[in-house]
């Protein structure tokens, strides 16, 4: 075999539970906080937010939560993904590394999230609810709730963030194609929407603000609930499949990675890679390097703090402890729209504490660049966020190069970039720059962190 | 199991040989004649054009043609594809019947077209070829060859018609991020796009136009080879991995079909799907209705004359006997681009005079319809050419419905709809129109058919 190779496990090997790291972890991460008493949140009060069943896993620490059977059967028109080695694309590089990646875009919606969007509607459907309402950034998340709306019949609303929405319409055309409402972010539905576009009519958006606009829809509407397409413990849990499938497909290769990469906004295809591995890990496993690769504009895991903070721009959700760049920071406008958010998981960001992870930030159009060489080589083109991954495994498989050690790199290839090609269209024409945040907007949006005594 | 059903096969199952229809057929199919002598071409004859191997394949009559070992291994990237049982759409439809869908958008470029651009790069590498040119409709062949050639190192240029070019410029953001070039046909690099310009400067192309273009800039250069993404006997053949898999898919399934349902623009995707089971059938094996779907703007089984022509517009090509609607008709410019072809496969315009296949045309608001029916279902977005098999297999499922039977239907979903989402948006926006060609333009192209004598 000299060309690409394919891992493909049959649906047996489907997943019957997802995995919880909250299980495994030497220290627990830090409590959520109620913003009005400072004290550790309990299941009531989300549940204005979120059904019971999807606060339970938020908080569980059981090591295996089972998949209900239903969502199985979904799970199963794309799943078990596809494991492939890149062996067109090694030799392009000319690397004695072994370059393994995990295909997500192979789901209807393209990427990673209906790995989530699928359980997250289901078990609404199931507490009787009529509505879900959510934010996306590049629209990968959006178009996937609307998916899975659409199979469970559940009316679906998008506050997308403007400045995705103005560049990818045609992702607003697949969330109507699955019968979803996409609205551009701040809008003037909305409390919050309304006081941001009345300082800035043209304001840009954030995936912060357009969480507070669905936040705000959602706690006044009795029949309605929101959806989170990352950060939480319970999204990151649903994505548990891509590593567990992975790590089934490395031992079908014969292999196990000595890196794993992923990109990070949320954390959400970060962990869903990573944590199955970690987990291992920490068991008493292989010990794997686990790289988080971030945007150079909206660097949280690289350049934020570590602190408590809100994880919508207008202060309406708990607090959780992350890396954060601020809840008021409004990260720059550049094309990996999924990226731009101002925080990282909780999770993610404890176990980088924890010293279990290393980050690295690169710029866009590093990241272009490495994504247009994937696709000659590999035939797939990658979202803009995939293409940050991408810029990982490149990077480390030229270091084997320069060291000329042969080393096992995986990483996660997210989504395809399908919706993307405006962005392809401004690498080639030379319009792409590299876009920097004002470090006094950085320090401002610090500043503004919210006090919270040690517990 | 109430859910959508996936069929996937293992790599064991990846088909070895292509299934070459010829070797069945009751009647030979007409030869193909030198428009300058009358005479049937010889391999000579279309040496300037394409490299020997893929010759040979166009005149042979043997059954089973080897899939040289390197292809099958381009292939294992995204084959043996899934074929899917479409429940939930049976569902919403509550017909009886049962719907099966054969899906190709898993390739790298979304269709069943990379099922001949890889071999068709092949050969023309194996014979020392630098240089490919096409034609493109819609994008998908220009994107799958530009795909390939990527693979193979391989220049690509591609003519895509102008209409198409401007209604789906990431089309050609794909084919420039894997490294080909992309002109609007007619252009001003050949004497053949000249002409035509200067006859009406904003003229919005055919692929008949496309095809004159890319033949022109082959014969003229020697390291240039000529790619055609449809109608020969070489490229139907390669598509035949597609029905020899869902033959054994719809064995795992414990089905046979009673119908098959597939688009036609030049006829490949329908090709693949149906010559496996109607060869089966000719070899005395079980009867299936096998019906094509083709445009009412472009409608050349229903409403062609069968007669030798012209395949491209200029008169540079042999000429074929086909169901056509003149070589030098213009379809208006709707959206499926990728059938707005003057003409239909020799092959499969063959089996129709033999009465082995029907044909039906529909109007593309009701197939947008049905696309968005089964996206909702099946969470696929359909590409508009595929929309077509879609709007056909719904409207058995329905007859289904009334007449009170179940019948096994099954369609080839030839593409997924990511790179035609204006189209969607121009659908929901209501400014989709049916659009009619002038029955006069129809009647002056046949006129002009050219006179062939009986052989």
């Amino acid at each position: 075999m000299t060309d690409t190779v394919k891992y493909l496990l049959d649906e047996t090997h489907l997943p019957k539970y997802w995995y919880n790291l909250a299980a495994d972890l030497p220290v627990a991460a830090p409590p959520v906080l109620h913003p009005g008493t400072m004290q550790p949140v309990g299941p009531n009060d989300l549940a204005p937010l979120f059904p019971m069943d999807l606060i339970l896993q938020e908080v569980s620490t059981e090591r295996d939560i089972p998949i209900p059977e239903p969502v199985r059967e979904v799970y199963r028109q794309w799943r078990p993904s596809p494991l492939f080695r890149a062996r067109r694309l090694e030799k392009l590089l000319q690397t004695p590394a072994k370059i393994y990646y995990k295909y997500e875009g192979v789901s209807p919606a393209g990427s990673h999230k209906p790995n989530t969007a699928v359980p997250q509607a289901f078990y609404n459907k199931q507490a009787g609810v009529k509505r879900l309402v959510t934010e996306t950034g590049a629209g990968q998340w959006g178009s996937s709730l609307a998916f899975a709306g659409a199979l469970y019949g559940l009316e679906v609303k998008v506050f997308m963030v403007r400045v995705s929405y103005d560049q990818k319409p045609y992702r607003r055309a697949l969330m109507e194609t699955y019968g979803a409402t996409c609205v551009a972010s701040p809008s003037n539905e909305t409390q919050s929407g309304r006081a941001l576009l009345a300082q800035r009519p043209d304001h840009p958006g954030s995936l912060g603000i357009a969480i507070s606009e669905a936040v705000e829809v959602a706690a006044q509407n009795d029949d309605t609930k929101y959806a989170l397409g990352s950060v939480l413990n319970h999204v990151l849990l649903h994505q548990t499949v891509v590593g567990q499938e992975a790590m089934a497909q490395m031992d079908m290769a014969g292999d196990y990675p000595d890196v794993i990469i992923a990109c990070t906004g949320g954390g959400s295809n970060f962990a869903g890679l990573a944590f199955p591995f970690l987990g291992a890990q920490l068991r008493g496993g292989k010990k794997v390097r686990i790289v988080a690769v971030e945007p150079a504009a909206c660097p949280s895991l690289t350049r934020g703090t570590y602190a408590y903070d809100f994880g919508d721009t207008a202060g309406l959700t708990p607090l959780t402890k992350m890396h954060t760049l601020g809840s008021t920071f409004i990260p720059p406008g550049f094309h990996a729209g999924g990226l731009r958010y101002h925080g990282m998981a909780p999770l993610v960001s404890h176990i980088k504490e924890l010293g279990l992870i290393e980050a690295v930030a690169y710029e866009q159009i590093a990241c272009f660049e490495a994504g247009v060489t994937f696709a000659r080589a590999e035939g797939i083109v990658p979202a803009p966020e995939s293409n940050h991954a991408v810029k990982g495994a490149i990077a480390e498989a030229l270091k084997c190069k320069a060291e000329g050690k042969s080393r096992t790199i995986l990483f996660n290839l997210s989504g395809h970039g399908h919706f993307d090609m405006q962005a392809y269209l401004d690498y080639f024409g030379g319009k792409l720059k590299d876009i920097q945040y004002a470090e006094a907007d950085l320090a401002t949006a610090l500043a503004k962190l919210p006090q919270v005594k040690a517990a």
